[in-house]
């Protein structure tokens, strides 16, 4: 039966031991969804005319937050990673903002905790730009989209 | 019209000024919910007996997160959180956890970001330490419940 | 005569003892000029439009970096800054960039190392983006401009 | 042309993806001077008999700092780096102090940002330490001094 | 009884809830001797001429560790120390040194935790910098010696 | 003679050099004992029926603080450790909790240091989460108790 990684045999926890593992690509990529009023997107858009900084600051926050991954949560090891990338692109519904990330790594272990928490902190720190004018504002979708690399190959999100 | 607080006039993000705002007892609250697997929930479960760390550890990982926020959050004030509270419960459906985090605060600004902070990271070390077992698992739902304290006064989310 | 305050009496580094000051408004600026090529800084101002992202990245980099000047500057107290500006403005003669910070508390120590730091910081950022094409940028002049509040009262740079 | 290879093609800021670099031995050489008073620089001399602690303050405070550079510059990759050194030395002209740095690192990027970093931190360490009795104090010539390894292999300064 | 207040009924951890306390001058004083062999501490007083920096660096490391310790000490709040001082001297066996720590603080909590994370901090930066000639060093008696102020008030360790 | 490898010719801080070292697997285990009260660890364990956080807390605290050793002591290279392990029980004394921890490596430095930090970080959450009830407690013998790996080999604590 399939066990917990993270718990030893006594149900502690525990940073899981790849001294061992192979080195080798590894690459992850989340995504994230805000939703939001349609007033509010529209004013992001309008910030961004013709050089407003709502969606960089997210996307610079989620690139840096990439980067600390390891100082959030708890049993993760901490990691040099190659590549970070955050896209941020309005909704067709109008009323969200849709994040994309893409972390990547020559290493020991997955890269998945960078990708997903590079897209919850851009969401949040959309959240945070905009909160004075929507505080209603949810953040959906938070899931891993793809991995690659390591012992257990490739991983693709099933449809939803 | 109501405006984007966190950017200047031409649209460049800052830190809002607060030195001239009164000091307040603050107070947030907010949730995320993780779906995941039957067998995901039950082996969260199973481990808490006796002393299984998974709920703990994502509870203190939420818990420091909120401490950490301003270092997230680019345009977050730095803050001295007077309180935090992070509570994971197994869903009803069998099939998630659901979190609910408190922030408080006596000072200048409002800890929504703190207790969504909180709540986001609390999610992700869950995943983090079930990702072996069920890569699928989604965060959904990240808002604010309820804020009170300071000049906008008390906020609640619209469906409770 | 004036002594080294960050010195005990037996020369060794202390964080100087400010219990038992007043909680003042405080407020200090700062510059900063990084000089480079016409044609990198014509890069610079090209990438601006419609959004390119040079000067909001430095800009975020400078505010984050004023909430850790005690985590870099060994003995600066620890602040909760109430409000960072960081502006960026090319310089007249059209081969460099000139920074000017702002930064203010309601509290019992100064805010000048956090507006230098934030200067130097946004300085370095724009060396990181820009050096693949010009290694030789200097940054110059990081200096304090103005300090008010605290018993020490204000303070202005000798020439401006 | 020459492009400004932290922007995508939308002119969006990213972390340079370095996935397929070689892994090579790097270095990098940075200098700063920080401009006083001669009697602030005397008071600092004099600080260091027998064990007075500025100039110890300042070579920690940029040694450090050298390791925290990918959580200050936004875009730069996060590195172990294998060497730091941080000299200090009062300037000829008697009213200075020169920051020299030398960062080293077996990887896949260069170390130019933590040699500046460590140069820069080192300055604001000194200002911070004597601005009680000298705020008038300048950092010039924050500068890469030489790089060596990486694909773009040796660079050297200008003037010198 | 008297119970542990960073657990809630239900036995999970919680940041205590300090909002309504009183602000009051709080102190706390501790120590912590790191054992090691003669040669050790000859090594180290005979680095100390003219300049020697070991006893220099661990000073700012407990310095620094202290503004740190929230981040350290999962259930601590963050605040914001009004004053640290760490000393360290050779011990009278000609076999130890000893490590003295005092941090102060204008606040809603105490500030134990502080000192006694700047002491363990310096005793470890001592063990780093002589751990090529001494590997068996012990660090012994880390505890708190006096806290003063809050409604607890003064507490001084039993056999001093 | 021997010499501290921390200190240039001139007894100045640096980075120890260790570009041209081999990667090779390391491993170090520490170890501290913190003794308190009968009645303070009776209520520890007490609080670990069904889920009590206290030693679930230190566990993770000692884990996170691993990962931190580099950005605390400060001429500590960053690297990326494989594997941390902390184990706590309480001692046959009646009066103590003992730690235990272990962390792994593959690369160009020991890992003592991130150990030892480990093992002095749980005991400081033992004693943080505590106090209240007990603020006599001692943290005692936190020491190396083995090193493997790099060009030393194997090394073991004297007595054990």
């Amino acid at each position: 039966m399939s066990k917990l990684t993270h718990l030893d045999d006594k149900g502690e926890a525990r940073m899981v031991d790849v001294t061992s593992k192979a080195v080798t690509e590894r690459e992850a990529r989340a995504e994230a969804t805000i939703r939001m009023a349609p007033e509010t997107l529209r004013m992001i858009i309008d910030g961004e005319h013709p050089k407003g900084d709502v969606l960089a600051t997210a996307r610079i926050a989620g690139i840096m937050a990439a980067k600390k991954t390891h100082d959030l949560i708890p049993l993760c090891h901490a990691l040099n990673l190659t590549s970070v990338k955050v896209e941020l692109s309005p909704g067709a519904d109008g009323a969200s903002v849709h994040i994309l990330t893409r972390c990547k790594l020559s290493g020991q272990t997955g890269v998945e905790m960078e990708a997903l928490t590079a897209a919850s902190v851009a969401a949040l720190t959309l959240y945070d730009m905009c909160k004075a004018v929507d505080k209603a504002m949810v953040v959906d979708g938070v899931r891993l989209l793809e991995k690659k690399g390591g012992r257990s190959g490739r991983w693709r999100a099933p449809e939803q």
